[in-house]
């Protein structure tokens, strides 16, 4: 149902927390979570509701922006970030409306065959130096501003910048990334009559890169795939009545929060500088998210004591938080990360909802297997924000 | 699914028993169902299967029209009643295919603005005394009868009964209530054409009610919401093939219960007289719902300790009601009213099924927590129903 005809506004205050990927897998029959110790979160944990939530559908590994846009509600089935448009999140690049992003490869092909899509997987530090002597080189095509900027690797991002808004139907064109080497690239075909601007703008594109790049000995190509615009999703404020803000020092994740229109609070450091930033803004917001990034980081390498470790450390900061006092406080994940499996993964991850208005009593920690003893038991991640706005008290009644 | 197709009677009964908002919260680490001595109950839910139900969806609360549409079997987001049928049913006026109902206020108006929405919260008797006068002076306009019914304190019912049906797209009008004080109100203005009629009688209505009224201090004014014809909804004998009975000491629940097909008993007093005619009945019936209000006044009340006590009265009977020996007996709530937040609330209800196709021995009382272990698990309300029926071996195979 759609809950934004029984919100109240009150003067309530949400903390929410996603440590993210913080559900794992045993390994040597332990949990990350189970291994780590963690008084603080356990001992909230036992006066909190908690469960587990399923962030997409069962057996389905999220990605990052599915998992965000999940546990904030947004059912990821429907609204869908596109590659390109999560690739310049990542890298930080403000979007606008009037833009359509792409993620690129520097590839290396050889007779008109890519003859490997990765170009051997050239240094960050090559790929700087060639996306400046792009960058330096085009400009601009046809009136549309270019703006490039790299990734790791052999990984970059074009911003194609229209003088007017582009809409999701003015950017159908087909990747040029033949997903297989021994093939040619393919063409950037328009899928429909209003595409053909943007399909003539890829294809100069890779004509002048092309060109460029022509003495390189591995990067002498580049594969173009995820054109895409910033979807148009209700704004937080328009959905729940919060004023939000987030905090998060990866720019992905202030990239994905600034589309659900939160403001975006840039920190640089880690937890602790997060936690700093958390206790200074805290009275501008009704709602503030608060990301810790490298618990999935150390899980995706596969390091389980790291993880391990980082969950400890957050744990540390966690009285700082509680001083603050929020009316509801919410700790989870977006996915699990299990250190076994080095990659996200499909199982549900543990959430704590604490608040005044819960049973509590019924889990001895914050784990995987004790939060399914919990009075939340295994909900779908959209379910979390209702229970939020309900247990703040911002939630009328539904019919009389 | 519609499981209607499944049906095939039989001559199995079933007792179906509402302790209405008996779900609650701790306070003192104690729920209301915690904290009562109830032996019989829990005895009961020892061998029985425990569960508890999300009544409309996560973190909704409802009211109590759509609390019993979803244990029921009737999803609370397909079937709704309006607010003006809902106070005619609060109120005992049996509504026809022929009604249109308002919830009324009376109000202070001055300058053609309104001052006090509620007219300083009449004494219901002053209401009385005014209502007859209404009553007394309009008896029909434009060849419709019109029916007046005192509410408490400010609250009043008006029917509007046509010579023929009227359905709800000829009920599409404004409400006249602006729901701020200190605007003039609003013109009751139809929505659509089928509903000028409607809109020129409450016109009429109100202009005749405020010269009748003028000469009130406070209650010179009336204000008319909720436009509303009572919804068509598939009977209980038509979905399930139960001949059905309602046994309730409260108008609304009775009529709550005829909209869905039930034969509604009137009865008075308590629980004592409800369980007297529940027993005098049982045999003329497939399906008796009993109705057990005071556990949610108690709640609303925020008195913990009578909530309590009224828990512990039902179970005092209880033993009565298994004398009957039911092949099936429930007992849940429409919804939780926690004393501690002295309202309806959005936490999942117990529920206990007792039959002879039941794991049990799963809980040790009826209480949230306990249910949290039962084999039913947190299900939807508009589950109940189909299990209801499995357990009186009422549903057919599904599919070869």
């Amino acid at each position: 149902m759609d809950i934004s005809s029984l919100i109240q506004k009150n003067d309530t205050k949400i903390v929410f927390i996603i440590l993210d990927g913080v559900g794992g897998l045993p390994i040597n029959k332990k949990t990350e979570l189970e291994a780590a110790n963690k008084p603080n979160i356990d001992n909230l944990a036992k006066v909190s509701a908690c469960g587990l939530h399923i962030p997409v559908a069962y057996g389905i590994t999220p990605g990052s922006g599915p998992g965000h846009f999940g546990v904030f509600g947004y059912d990821p089935l429907q609204y869908e970030i596109g590659r390109g448009v999560l690739e310049a999140l990542g890298l930080g690049i403000e979007l606008e409306r009037s833009d359509v992003a792409l993620r690129c490869n520097y590839a290396t092909i050889k007779d008109g065959i890519i003859v490997d899509r990765r170009a051997g997987r050239i240094p960050t530090e090559k790929n700087i130096e060639l996306t400046k002597k792009l960058s330096e080189k085009i400009k601009e095509i046809n009136g549309v501003k270019i703006i490039l900027k790299s990734g790791k690797e052999h990984r970059f991002c074009l911003v194609m910048r229209f003088p007017k808004t582009i809409t999701d139907k003015q950017a159908m064109v087909i990747d040029t990334d033949p997903q297989k080497e021994g093939q040619p690239p393919q063409e950037p075909v328009p899928l429909n009559e209003e595409s053909r601007e943007v399909a003539e703008i890829a294809r100069q594109f890779i004509k002048m890169a092309e060109e460029l790049l022509k003495n390189e000995e591995k990067a002498n190509y580049i594969l173009l795939r995820g054109f895409s615009v910033i979807p148009h999703i209700p704004s937080f404020d328009k959905k729940y009545g919060l004023k939000a803000c987030s905090i998060a020092v990866y720019p992905m994740y202030r990239g994905i929060t600034r589309l659900l229109g939160m403001e975006t609070l840039s920190v640089e450091g880690d937890i602790k500088e997060e936690i700093g930033l958390l206790k200074k803004v805290y009275q501008n917001y009704d709602f503030l998210f608060l990301h810790i990034k490298k618990v999935d980081s150390f899980g995706e390498d596969g390091n389980f004591e790291a993880k391990v470790k980082k969950i400890e450390e957050f744990d540390g900061y966690l009285p700082e938080i509680l001083s603050l006092n929020p009316d509801v406080l919410v700790i989870t994940g977006d996915h699990s990360t299990p250190s076994l499996l080095k990659a996200h993964s499909w199982h549900p991850v543990p959430v704590l909802i604490k608040s005044p208005y819960v049973l509590g009593g019924l889990v001895n920690s914050f784990t995987e297997r004790e939060c399914l003893k919990g009075e939340l038991g295994i909900i779908p991640a959209i379910s979390i924000m209702p229970l939020v706005l309900a247990n703040s008290l911002r939630l009328r009644k539904f019919g009389a």
